[in-house]
């Protein structure tokens, strides 16, 4: 199958490797509006040709938004005015507004909104990795608003990619996400700003971070485009998640003013219960 | 030489397994209020004989107390109060309440306070690892306090780790500590609490955990005695750290809810920063 994938950063160019791969993809074809993303993702061979995106998506059987979801909101309406037959799926970590933004076009079933669970902090094509999203979940949405040949393109799409699929409604993607996902990038990238506000006070601080800094802290060299604009389109389920987690803060805070070692105690056992899933 | 190590955990474990492998150790001497726990190092050669403290300290040259820094402070006056020539170090993960619990003891001199910045999430024999400690940071607290033969045999043992050494007091210590570890911790509570309270509305939110979630929930499986201990001792410094980064996190909400792109993409630039160091 000739696919066109729209936005050539870490996902769209590992979906390109992984379906290329596989064989599912016959030719890619790329667009993106930068330049050197278009360059990098020739010369590392994660696509065929670059084309604009009208004449990408006459040329293609599937089209795949992989830009930031504020451009997805923006490309996706378009895209669907000029299609026939195609098939167009979006990899989007927000869907809600995104699947309200078609909600009466008269192509809609020919979308299919899917969210690949995987990603690195890394971005563009460089960034792009062979088997990212292997045995990670995908999330599809509102499957009952898209066509029988829609699903079965995304269907074959996420068995190349090996992926669980996992189906739910728009509305309860954004609140489900904003608990594993958005919440872990608020924690990191308040944390690091905690931690690069107090260093400018206190120079070798860095000097002395370990793992467990490393890793709550990784999630904050992420990108600021995409970030930026799934926290604008979740902004509710975003904040009632940031809320609950400040209400925890202050519960630790308490403790810890205190000095209640057996308080600290019980809310660290109940914390480690997260080793039950993890 | 010959050693005891007091607390046969995580750190105690590992350092006797990379002091014994190079040769420092000619006899490890394991000391642990839990029977598993001495079961258990000695079964993997962690130690080579098990012995009660008094008894342990009488025999070596030097004494490693391993323990949770609650144990460590009402210990060491005690190992103090035995010791001859021996020497005496901590590993605890706080120092200032530790220093001066033996500020005016006649044996001050004989101990050297350190905090090799290394560890997992596990904790126990179980979990003790060589090479643990190679390339991290260990610190040494208030070294004027300590006899220059106390100095020499700790600058041997983390020699033997592989580990370079920062110097400072235990109040420089306990407040960076708080920057580049304890907050991580706390951080990371939180998060797993309050993601563990939405599951009992939501069975299948967790299916979805991704990459970004576990490596920030991964520090909440941390051992509770032991982290529920170094918040009581460096109480004043987690709750300045901690309130800084609700600060932040404060930022962060009113940007989201007031879904300024603009804003929140340079908020998360400004995150980025941390890329330089990490």
């Amino acid at each position: 199958m000739r696919i066109s994938i729209v936005g050539l950063g870490l996902i769209g160019g590992s979906m390109a490797l992984d379906l290329k791969a596989s064989g599912f993809a016959t030719e890619v074809i790329g667009v993106d509006i930068s330049e050197s993303h278009c360059q990098q993702a020739l010369q590392r061979n994660l696509v065929d040709r670059i084309l604009p995106i009208e004449q990408a998506i006459d040329q293609s059987e599937l089209i795949i938004l992989a830009m930031s979801v504020h451009h997805i909101i923006k490309t996706l309406p378009q895209v669907l005015d000029q299609v026939e037959s195609q098939v167009v799926i979006d990899v989007g970590s927000t869907k809600q507004l995104i699947s309200e933004a078609v909600k009466d076009h008269p192509k809609r079933a020919n979308y299919l909104g899917t969210h690949p669970m995987a990603g690195t902090e890394f971005s563009g094509p460089q960034a792009a990795l062979k088997n990212l999203f292997r045995n990670k979940v995908v999330i599809f949405c509102d499957v009952q608003e898209s066509s029988k040949s829609a699903i079965l393109i995304a269907n074959e799409v996420y068995d190349c990619l090996r992926m669980p699929i996992v189906k739910m409604t728009s509305r309860q993607h954004d609140k489900h996400v904003a608990y594993v996902s958005h919440i872990s990038h608020i924690s990191s990238f308040a944390l690091a700003l905690t931690v690069l506000k107090k260093e400018k006070d206190e120079q070798h601080i860095l000097n002395l971070a370990s793992g467990g800094f490393d890793s709550t802290v990784r999630l904050a060299k992420s990108n600021p485009e995409m970030w930026s604009s799934i926290f604008v389109q979740n902004s509710e389920n975003a904040i009632e998640v940031l809320d609950n987690y400040v209400t925890q803060l202050k519960k630790l805070r308490k403790a810890i003013e205190s000095r209640d070692l057996h308080l600290l105690n019980s809310i660290i056992m109940e914390a480690n219960k997260i080793k039950k899933i993890l």
